[in-house]
């Protein structure tokens, strides 16, 4: 071969390791041509429709997360999601108010929160990113008729690592399911459903980089979230308080 | 959920048995977010790109088929690939004469094959499905200029199992590499050449479908296939016998 090879190691050690294990997994499953090409030809469908990043968010990414983080102090991350996008409006006053449509609806929320690290210091000034689901369990940017942006936000906490956000109360959603994603769910014999749950990324100097998610007692589908992102160091309860619901979560970084 | 379920259970089970493999896998590597990330804009690619055939064709088949059939007598299994199509002409006489071009380059090859049982009896009226690439390494109905089943036909052994076909020896090539499949290639470190081979696929009523490939002692790849679809009882010699070069190969098909 003339061209120049640029390799990998790491790339190379985790295909050796993947191989290694999916032996285990095929010795224990033993499947025939004809399952192998079922699997071949949906994975193709679910390449070519561009589910692959959904696919693996969901099914695959939590497993990720826990191989890393289980056992370790802190806030535990969970799943990033396929609904991140880059370019949230910059939020610069305490009480941060996260950009809605004039008619948004949906209960007010009022979300306090607080970033320190696992040495047990405050984080001022850690970036917080916020993105959530409207109250037809959609995402701007992606498949809600909203404005881009739309309940997406950033913004940095006080001196004290405290942050007070008004939001909107997200509602549990169903991961598309027209699509090879939901011939899996529906063959696999789960629902589809994600309890509700706000994304949040937090950054701060000398910290791993937290991208978590909150999530709500009492929520139907926290058993059974289709994604099993939900852990229990991630749920918060929600209280009425006068016309507006009300949670509050603390947040410890890792130090690098 | 309105929506009715039709579940599989092979689907789950796999899934689930998946899931178990893959997170002594993760505990294994502990992959970082940006490799996981870097993992899914890839998987994205390919599976866009309609590489997702190819490169599982490639990269985990092989590992398929031996966990079925280590240790089983009979003929091993090697990969289909991604290059087989249906509809093949069928060729009626023996000897059986592989269809190319007029001005059609590479050696001559006579093969002269044998279909048998397990249980000893020859297998009479199997039907063998044959091919092959050119002498540019190319396939017809895929990446070759020539027409349309070009060196591909199928027919049926004789009263003793027996065939001989007139073809052209088969060269290696490489598996496409401007693609994320040849990203992955260039990263694992690995050259892009499977050694050259004839692929056939036997069908015999009461008998597991044989689906394998034929390689030839000396080739400079056997050893480092980058499909890794090599096995010992599948090599055979090619001779020159005058203007021709000559191989043979027997094939022992399973009992269902």
């Amino acid at each position: 071969m003339s061209e120049t090879i640029v390799q990998n190691k790491r790339v190379l050690e985790a295909y050796e390791s993947f191989a290694k294990h999916l032996k285990n997994f095929l010795d224990e499953q033993q499947f025939n041509h004809e399952e192998y090409t079922n699997f071949v030809n949906w994975a193709d469908r679910l390449g070519k429709s561009g589910e692959i990043p959904l696919f693996l968010d969901d099914f695959i990414e939590t497993y990720v997360l826990e191989a890393k983080y289980k056992g370790l102090p802190g806030t535990e991350p969970s799943l990033l999601g396929p609904y991140f996008v880059e370019g949230s409006p910059l939020l610069e006053k305490q009480p941060f108010i996260i950009p809605e449509r004039p008619d948004e609806a949906g209960d007010k929320l009022v979300f306090y929160g607080n970033a320190s690290s696992v040495n047990g210091q405050p984080l001022a000034n850690t970036k917080v990113e916020w993105w959530q689901d409207d109250s037809d369990g959609l995402y701007s940017n992606f498949d809600s008729k909203a404005p881009d942006f739309n309940l997406r936000g950033h913004f940095y906490t006080d001196e004290n690592g405290d942050f007070e956000v008004h939001a909107r109360v997200p509602i549990p959603y169903q991961i598309p399911t027209s699509g090879p994603t939901g011939e899996f769910v529906r063959a696999a014999g789960y629902h589809a459903y994600r309890p509700a749950h706000i994304h949040m990324k937090l950054e701060h100097e000398g910290h791993e980089t937290l991208i978590t998610q909150v999530f709500f007692e009492g929520d139907e589908w926290l058993e059974t979230d289709v994604a099993k992102g939900v852990r229990t160091s991630l749920l918060t309860k929600l209280e009425q308080v006068g016309d507006h619901k009300e949670a509050s979560l603390n947040f410890v970084l890792r130090t690098l």
